[in-house]
């Protein structure tokens, strides 16, 4: 089959590789339909994350099942489903208590976690292909309406819907309250659109690109531009000088200062101070634990300066971490399906799987207008 | 009235001082029985916290009402009561929601949250002295039985066992979960203490101090001594190498590493990589936004710099933060009440308030056996 | 000042009564703009709960602070406000974990619970009239903005829009869940809006009057219409057999079968048959213990039967009761200023107080097109 | 292999019946070391709810892991295990909530929830028998350490040590709360226990037998003697006339009143009454949709009929339903393992399985002193 191959940092190329089979009593072989591009696939791409040459990289992957393992009960050729980005067993403590993004089974390196195509994740290979394995498939499969309306939008639940509504709920956002999401990239975006989802009475979402702040206006959000000036201020001022009740910090480690310089605490400096006393931010921007690239010696190591002086001062509580798909999936699927959401917004490209390289090297660089990419390994839909 | 007065770093004394009086309709004043001294006394007498000289200290206190203002309408003169650490207005939006260690309105400063003789928690008197005036005494005060029993145990009501409990709420320890907490100061032991009210099946107790970590031993917690080595270590050995489900930092910026430099993202640190894969770290240490006398430039103005890289990695939850008494005494004063809670046997020493000024020098230095000083304004109780 | 009185069932007259004042230092006057009727003001007016004649009906009451106590330190006159209709103490112990529906000290009787101008909630005149006194009042108004803008929507806020979202609240509705609504009257119709503003993804309101299935649609809910049929044979049709998630009892125990008979346990009965296994039922529809006028002699003592077997099995969780208004009035506020929420749909008549009596008669007959009266004491805003 | 075999009501004998084997991939077979009598294995025992002749009864089971099919990878031959009494498919959206008790895919008769041994729950054979087939193995097992210890308290986690804790859990005790629990069988019991665990401050328990109030009494309750008088007006007045917080209905709908006669409503009036406003009850004693021999028309389908109205007023929350064991068992298992509950307190007989039959006929007739039975298909421990 052809897959999007990694080779090396900056290089990546659509190639012919062994078809996937069912290994495993409890595997499923789906038939990719469409998988996104994500951010995070950038991490690997700059090699910011070390990933061996000739993985398949994808994590963001849906399609229709093409063949089940003996042992499979649930899930049926011919079923169409959301792949969650997390890979998990469905049996050990962690997937029990609802934490599939840190299952303690399927990675074999012993860290908690797995998933498809993603620097130590496991073994396992990603979906920007035409076919994908997926193991303790009734378990990880969420079932789909048949036949191909809301792709768009039910692509989105296999991560970025998902992560985005994740930070929501770290950040405890409920009816009426405040939320301040900073960055507007797509997981920011969906960020902002499941605080309206949850019932936020106002919603800030701050950036500097312009496309991206007219789609958080288009969520229903309080565009806030880091090019107009320091946003801190600028969403005291539109709080009475209260801040915000919630903060979702869809950034990440790698954010960059007015002067361009990266700045890990950066974000969480910003969310301290537009908190207001007893908030709650919610992390879904990625920091890691260690990067070769990092800008200071402590940052390789994923040590990160902020305010947390600060922090304690005003009772935040700061929570963090890869969603945990699954807890949020079925609900969000059912909202789309019922009209409530439409995440498909924040498309700005189906491609075919031959243009997956090229897109790499447009997504990477930011251009204009590239907000989020759809790859169609079997044509378009 | 006598009362313990700050004159400057290092120097306190028992003066005469006007009596408090009725200042508003929603006051009541104090006749103290019991004031204790407490750990986060010696930032102001330290000067790490600058105090107006002339400022009566004490906030965890006890005694029985002597006389109310016209509009207090639930306690009454002759209530033996426990006065929370915050004072609170009772009527902002914070106390609504049970934050009243943020209340809106009762600090004149603006800042969220008041208290009695501390620096930054507005103009109000403490109660290591005869008298205590409490604003909006019917919100404020807690009633507990008449007379004199449990009064070793309810003096901790104040501020330290909510505190210690505080710190395993915002942990997330329920029934059969594993705790670490570090530090066995007052506020450590009362975690251990709560962590066992709460139902944990695992709780260790990390400190240098043997005399501490024997009454770590009485709390029922393992003691696990830093002089032995590594703590992360040592729990991850006692733990099958899996962690634990829940931290608690009871030990605050001013952490000490083994070469005695002051470090103060370490005990951050050890709890990152001591609690698993989804936990919760609760923090009732002490971090502080300026410190004139903190080890480094960034340690002054409140930044702190751990991994926290690992701590995304791993989904960790971290909350911080002074405690809401009032959430927590009521249910505290009655485990108390029915002998399911004994906080009294931290209690080192009782003595006349007198004997203040040296009790501080001697708590100060940390001398053998100096846990935790009940100071008696009336004489013995 | 004039006010609408209660004379015998069936009969209430505008009259002049005494102004009411400053009776205890925490008092306040309010000048009323706008009192609404309520539902269950027809439980006194019909005689089905016994009210002493001369007292002053209503309890839906907003207006502006004309004079305050001397121990009121955080309203003021000139402020708008809007009063919820619980009338609590802010600081007995049910006040202080945010059950102001169950105050322990307001109400005189001993009784927990306490409110204006309604039987059993004691002596406290209702807001029906140019004037109110609010006792407690720092603790018990809710500050608006000044003006006379969103009038009609912030004068659901003291008690059928919270009471419907508290009904939602019980049902534990959240992101992507389906509900059913008993019930297309005010408050019915509130919960819908709620269960919207929740995020829920499929809402049901089951009525037989056409103009209210039609206020249904126009938030956005699916009406059911009883006279077509069976409502649980509808709902678990539209939901592939599953039934709901949630459920709400916005009827109360005067429900009629379709031959016209009051049948107290109808509605429960229909709502364990429509909510799925380990969903949950919140009751915000009146049942009481005891009724002079009920159709049963066990009705007659509270007593209710319904399949109480099948709610077992299928682990139903079923919450019920009276709205405790400030837990959610700031947060519902905040949606109406920012534009999220507009209650005001349901309202069918503004009249001047002089016209209450009629609007009583007719409302009380439900009168085609009588959903929701506001009475305009000190005339239209 | 020899089983317990249901033949009629009051006839169950032990027989030859062919060995389980592996049906299917994800399947199990356990050999019993330990499998308890239930009270709930009375109903179909007493013929109050149907079960076909040559069903193997027994739902509290476990054992050692004898087979394992091709499907299953995580629990392998020679592990000890606890079989929870719900047996769950581990995939379907009630299993993925956490509610195995309401699974949606192993009963086949399509009712959620299924069990082993049991009337309604599935065509699954129970344990009292040397052996056992466990579907969805590696979903439904909770893992055991080797060996022998705390055999007699592991096996409380199959039912009855989860089942109460629920009752806890729906009932919301938390620390420092008090509680009020109906019955002192072995459910009502472990719910005691289980309210210390959490934490409750005064635990009530209301049975008439003598022996049963004793072991409460060792579980640190304080026993209501309903033989003494009304057990409401003792509960009042151990509170101060305020009633308790929380409320556990452990005996179910065959309770008997005073005169002798079964009357379904009785608890649920005498929970009403001493649960104060706001409060909780968790109901985990049985009541069911139909029963041929109930006392009344009404109860035969289920209906019950009790003080709903006052508990209305009293703005109660009432959650019901069979304990979904997966949720607390492992966190229990830890408690027993470090030494923080002791379940086994309870057990009255150790006995061979030969002796079965008569056992369950002492254990029906409430012998004195037969509390909880358990059986070794292998013999003795």
């Amino acid at each position: 089959m052809k897959a999007l191959v990694f080779k090396a940092p900056y290089e990546v190329a659509v190639e012919e590789v062994p078809d996937p089979r069912i290994e495993a009593p409890l595997d499923a072989v789906i038939r990719i339909t469409t998988a996104n591009i994500c951010g995070s696939d950038l991490h690997p791409y700059e090699g910011r994350a070390e990933l061996e040459a000739g993985m398949v990289l994808g994590h963001e992957n849906m399609g229709v099942v093409e063949e089940v393992g003996p042992g499979v009960n649930r899930v049926k050729k011919g079923d169409r489903v959301s792949v969650p980005f997390n890979l998990a067993c469905g049996t050990c403590r962690n997937c029990n208590d609802g934490w599939t993004s840190a299952c303690l089974r399927a990675n074999p390196s012993g860290q908690p976690g797995a998933g498809y195509g993603y620097p130590k994740m496991g073994p396992y290979r990603g979906g920007q292909a035409e076919y994908l394995r997926v193991p303790w498939a009734d378990f990880n499969l969420l079932e789909l309406p048949a036949g191909d309306e809301h792709e768009n939008d039910f692509t989105m639940l296999s991560d970025i819907f998902p992560t985005g509504y994740h930070g929501t709920e770290l950040a405890k956002v409920s009816p009426g309250r405040s939320v301040a999401i900073f960055g507007a990239g797509p997981v920011g975006l969906m960020a902002a659109h499941s605080a309206r989802v949850r019932g936020a009475a106002q919603v800030f979402v701050v950036d500097k690109e312009a496309d991206r702040l007219r789609l958080a206006e288009e969520f229903d959000a309080t565009p806030v531009d880091l090019s107009d000036g320091d946003p801190v201020e600028a969403i005291m001022d539109a709080t009475d000088g209260l801040g915000v009740d919630c903060g979702v910090e869809a950034v990440g480690y790698q954010a960059h200062d007015p002067g361009g310089q990266e700045h890990p605490g950066l974000v969480l400096d910003n969310l301290v101070s537009v908190v207001r006393a007893t908030g709650a931010i919610g992390v879904v921007g990625v920091y890691v634990s260690d990067d070769p690239k990092a800008a200071t010696e402590d940052a390789k190591h994923g040590r990160v300066d902020f305010t947390y002086g600060a922090a304690f001062e005003k009772g935040l509580s700061i929570a963090a971490g890869q969603c945990p798909v699954k807890k949020y999936n079925r609900e969000l699927r059912d909202l789309i399906i019922r009209g409530q959401a439409f995440p498909s917004r924040i498309v700005s490209h189906e491609l075919s799987l031959d243009d997956a390289a090229g897109a790499y090297a447009s997504f990477d660089k930011r251009e204009d207008g590239w907000t989020k990419v759809l790859l169609r390994p079997g044509g378009p839909v």
